[in-house]
């Protein structure tokens, strides 16, 4: 591996990663340009959006070329980046343009997070008369390797709490720390059938977790989001695992909608259910009843790959996330330990992993 | 009314009812054709297949042209009549056909009843020296006649329970009864806000059940399938009611793949869940551990719309019906009484609608 660039986590070389978790398979920064690999036309095509604006990015994450709260916000801080490029600004226009970031996905912490910390870095560079720009790009260096490192953690700490040949559940498209747990597994010889549910309305499980989780050698299936209590109720289910776009302090998961649904039938059919929060929970949020849940257009529920599928006059309802309560939860897997929902805040007192992890 | 053919129920003349629930709708005999409804192009087209024999059909059925256990078995006993219709046959080919019908669709009772019937009706103008093709098209005309006045009957037992205003979340295309519950609904002046489960992998609910909702003069929105969870959380839904296609003897509810994981998250949050069972439970079973839950091809969930969504070497699942257990069912409504799922055995002491209903 020595003349291969290895990956953020400094464990794997970037072109032994499952393309969605290397680095061209989020977002690469090159002399002002964004290149985001378009996720919406994977597994069939793999293509790249080139993004020269702030607003570029911004659009492109509010229509899904990118997705996984992760994995967003490394775009989002170089869409930070292009605002400084394209000539030296006053603070209001970078707080514009870190607040047309920050708006595209309002339920996800890391976004925030992300902008903020590239808001800081940009602002003390600009009081110091360094390049604001290097300053960005740094800092979502940093924070990018923050990430890779909790999630090769965490997903280490998953893989060990998944025997071998065990048929794993998951929704969405659960990002580097689930990869991590499968790559992990690979390299103690053991396997894992991925269960992935599709994830209507983006099909993110049929499209994007089946592509990494073959990649990283396992075997696949797909089914329709509503088929996994079936699955559970025929003993065809070991566990439930997602990643979490939130985790309040009091245990609740805050995850792709479809995740409370899965929750629930696990909980009913004893199917443990693991939740990867690499970063733990969120210290603003005791409970969930301010996280706010975004709703998309309705039109992404009733146009299907380009098809109407409804009747004139019948309108769509797209909430994007769901609330899973703390008794539904089995284990929250993080860097620093495994916690259960109740204890979760312990992981504030826990050794850290990474000192000072921006996101 | 007067100039107007009256629908199989008697109450309501065909073409004030929705599409799905005419006679064109389902299935028409006409000189040796069987028409059916395409119910894959809907909404967006309104077209026919003529089918010219028992293979036709039993292919149709296969593929989904036609559906719902109810309506199906209209086209199949169509199905069976064009076996004789082809030629005067032998017991032996009689039955070949009629197995070939029977086994398209495991799962429902209704299909088997009504082949029983049909089959029964063509041996007995057979060994008596009549048309079997005639026997066979009044069994199926006295079948139909019964499945729609039991409908009715069902469906205005089920109107009284559901307040004005409500917003009722369905899955799939409950058929009959539930369309005779809305435009009895209709008739007293109440209104329903109709959200439908959009039904993976066929969309019956976006397609079917939406445009249904809103022939009958109900609004209607669609939701994915992994929705109704969030939405009953944030008390968005006053009431889950859907179709089965069977009910057993201690109250398990075997319908539409995802229909237990709607009744799960209706549990959780207080929310009825009202079964219409049109023709009552099951006297042969027991309990569900005898209902083959038919598995269909892979190929139905992977791909959408003509269109491959998973990367190679990646199969889907696709088990079409689960089975709700009785402690998740408020009430199951039939065309002799409401019966909460411990008592629904009562049916068959109560009061018959019908006296010796086919199906």
């Amino acid at each position: 591996m020595q003349n291969e660039e290895l990956g953020w986590e400094g464990e794997i070389s970037d072109s032994e990663l499952p393309l969605l978790v290397r680095r061209r398979g989020i977002a690469e920064w090159k002399d002002g340009v964004v290149r985001l690999l378009d996720r919406r036309k994977l597994p069939q095509e793999e293509c790249y959006l080139d993004c020269k604006t702030t607003e570029q990015v911004a659009t492109a994450i509010k229509d899904m070329v990118i997705q996984g709260a992760f994995s967003l916000s490394i775009a989002a801080g170089y869409g930070l980046a292009l605002s400084e490029y394209a000539g030296s600004r006053n603070f209001q226009c970078l707080e514009e343009a870190a607040n047309q970031l920050t708006t595209t996905r309002p339920t996800g912490l890391a976004l925030r997070r992300m902008i903020d910390a590239c808001l800081r870095s940009a602002k003390l560079a600009k009081e110091s008369g360094v390049d604001s720009v290097e300053a960005i790009l740094n800092t979502v260096e940093e924070a990018a390797t923050g990430i890779a490192k909790q999630a090769w953690r965490t997903g280490q700490r998953a893989a060990a709490l998944v025997e071998d040949g065990s048929r794993i559940l998951t929704h969405c498209f659960p990002d580097r720390s689930y990869v991590y747990m499968m790559l992990a597994m690979a390299r103690t010889g053991k396997s894992i059938n991925v269960i992935c549910s599709e994830t209507r309305p983006y099909f993110q499980g049929a499209r994007l977790t089946a592509m990494c989780a073959t990649q990283a050698g396992m075997s696949a299936s797909v089914i329709t989001d509503s088929s996994s209590g079936y699955l559970m109720q025929t003993g065809k289910i070991d566990a439930f695992i997602t990643a979490a776009d939130r985790v309040c302090m009091d245990g609740t998961v805050v995850n792709k909608i479809g995740t409370y649904m899965h929750a629930l039938a696990a909980h009913r059919n004893d199917v443990p259910y693991y939740v990867l929060r690499q970063s733990g929970p969120d210290a603003e949020c005791s409970n969930s009843n301010n996280v706010e849940i975004e709703v998309r257009s309705g039109l992404e529920v009733t146009n299907v790959l380009g098809n109407t599928i409804v009747p004139p006059n019948v309108r769509g309802i797209y909430p994007c996330f769901d609330k899973t309560p703390p008794d539904l939860v089995t284990l929250i897997v993080t860097d620093r330990g495994i916690f259960c929902p109740a204890e979760v805040t312990k992981y504030r007192c826990a050794e850290p992993h990474i000192e000072n992890a921006i996101l």
